[in-house]
């Protein structure tokens, strides 16, 4: 009697990752995979007589071809461009997407959660996950592929597309240094959130490497990641007392937040200040003055979370470990008129 | 043997439309009624031994809980405090959104209708509606109330929660005739959409109304609500050679492509051309120079149209009259730096 040979199997012996292996096997998804990669992984599939189990979900009579995403914040221009990408991938494949808003509030996630499990949804996509975010028992028990977009939890056990952000960071600091400022602060989103901790992190390393020592003073915590938040955070490091030429921000609504700040106290960005946001969100270059800032492919990370719960549902003998952790997406710096020379003396 | 009293009855009976009835009658939405009109409805509907359907839809147990919401433009700032609106007072009720795009295509709308339609959504907000729009044979056949928002149709045979965008134009035109401008150019959004159309029609008037004759010359129509659809018509305007000192543009996303058309040509705002725009959309006030333009409730807007919906779903008699047509709401000026005196000469 024939073993039953999985997906891993393929992959195992093909020496590739679970999630090239399904998608060299998936021919509308074979071409983002190289073509000596898919060739290998497709010989040793035929090799080993594997087949898509004949239960794969794809198949399945109950499902409602519908998938669930919460958001933190509907009015964050960050978010559109992640949901019309994710949008775009599902509809190709005829799933309609349910959004929810958890207001970036771990207690009304769980209801907002609870409420999409009861329509049954397919598939959850989250972009709201705080560190310490892990699936209720009954997303478990019902096996609901979930994937993560934006931001990761401690325990990674979790698929989730995220971006590089240490990267993102080295560039501002870098960018930063470069322009001789050496006094840098950073104002940081929340830190309960991957976002907001690697950032901070990656900002304490990249001074560190710049030769920089990253000041306790010069690091202060925003609320949320929004303007008003952005704003009291930047105050309250002004009525510190304690000064610097540069402010990187935890993102593009924190900076504008401390645009606000400087502005009121008369100081002049980027005469006085420089400014760096992160995000690039949508009309972002079009502020006074543009912000210099760190741009993700927001809509392909929309785009990539969908198409990596799409494998998921594709299989029913999916892993959480579906996605390749190492693999972020890639920032860019976007300079802009926010960012100068540092102020002499 | 009584006869049965309907919600219609009961509204008739108080001289009140049947939208006001219904909300008089729910304790959840009384506070919305003024109180003498709300004691009368309750009057009456205990004198006519008025009773809710027993089949009324939430007791049905069927329903879904989830309501389908399709917009034409996912990364349209206007359009997030619609769905945030809508959403925030679904949840409440505990039904959840579907958000569905057809990038403003009729033929992409039709087949994101039947997707919704397949989930068997309880009810529909549309955003998307042109001019010609009629719903779809199959929406009529599983009477799912349908609620239309932003936009309304020739017809006018659905329910629409929109702004009074005559009133809106007449704040602009009547702002640029003060500030001593009498050339003035409109540049339309589409107008196969309401909120083309009825725009361009309310510029005419407002400017016969002012004494100034809006020239043919001076109008021109950008093929869709976008920055590049605005920059494009604007240059159109600008080879056409006419001459004009302000530009009234149909929504802001059109203004900000008057914005670049205009700097390409080395012309200053305001110095030498006002331009307004028309939804006071997320960060506007932000950019350079901050947008005179015209500022609708837009959270509230999708809450009305949320609502609107509920009281249909609520009733078993609800008819496509709910919502009374005459009751739009009202539009406030924001002014800015992007208008100024007409320059001299």
């Amino acid at each position: 009697m024939a073993q039953v040979i999985t997906l891993k199997d393929v992959a195992s012996e093909a020496g590739v990752h679970v999630s090239t292996a399904s998608r060299a096997l998936n021919p509308e998804t074979r071409s983002v995979v190289n073509d000596e990669t898919a060739g290998r992984v497709l010989a040793v599939a035929e090799r080993l007589g594997y087949r898509p189990h004949p239960l794969a979900r794809g198949l399945r009579t109950n499902q409602t071809l519908t998938i669930g995403m919460i958001v933190p914040d509907l009015m964050n221009p960050l978010f559109p461009p992640i949901y019309a990408g994710a949008e775009a991938s599902l509809r190709d494949k005829g799933y309609s997407l349910l959004i929810g808003n958890d207001d970036d509030d771990p207690v009304k996630a769980k209801a907002v959660m609870a409420a999409l499990l009861e329509r049954r949804v397919d598939g959850l996509i989250l972009a709201t996950a705080h560190l310490d975010f892990a699936l209720p028992a009954a997303l478990n028990q019902e096996m609901v592929p979930t994937v993560l977009v934006n931001r990761t939890t401690d325990s990674m056990a979790l698929p989730a597309v995220i971006g590089d952000d240490d990267a993102g960071i080295g560039l501002v600091v870098r960018h930063l240094v470069g322009l001789g400022h050496a006094a840098i602060a950073h104002v940081t989103g929340p830190t309960a959130v991957s976002t907001g901790r690697i950032r901070r992190e990656a900002f304490a390393r990249w001074m560190d490497s710049e030769g920089l020592a990253a000041e306790p003073a010069l690091v202060v915590e925003a609320d949320a990641f929004r303007t008003e938040a952005g704003h009291a955070a930047c105050d309250r490091l002004l009525d510190s007392g304690v000064s610097f030429t540069a402010i990187v921000a935890g993102n593009d609504l924190i900076a504008l937040g401390c645009y606000d700040a400087l502005t009121e106290r008369g100081l002049s960005i980027p005469d006085d200040v420089s400014v760096t946001g992160y995000n690039d969100m949508t009309f972002i270059d079009r502020v006074n003055p543009p912000l210099t800032t760190v741009s993700l492919p927001y809509e392909q990370m929309g785009a990539a979370a969908a198409q990596t719960l799409l494998v998921m549902l594709e299989f029913e003998e999916w892993q959480h470990d579906v996605v390749d952790p190492s693999a972020k997406l890639q920032p860019s710096l976007v300079v802009r008129d926010s960012t100068g020379p540092a102020p002499a003396g």
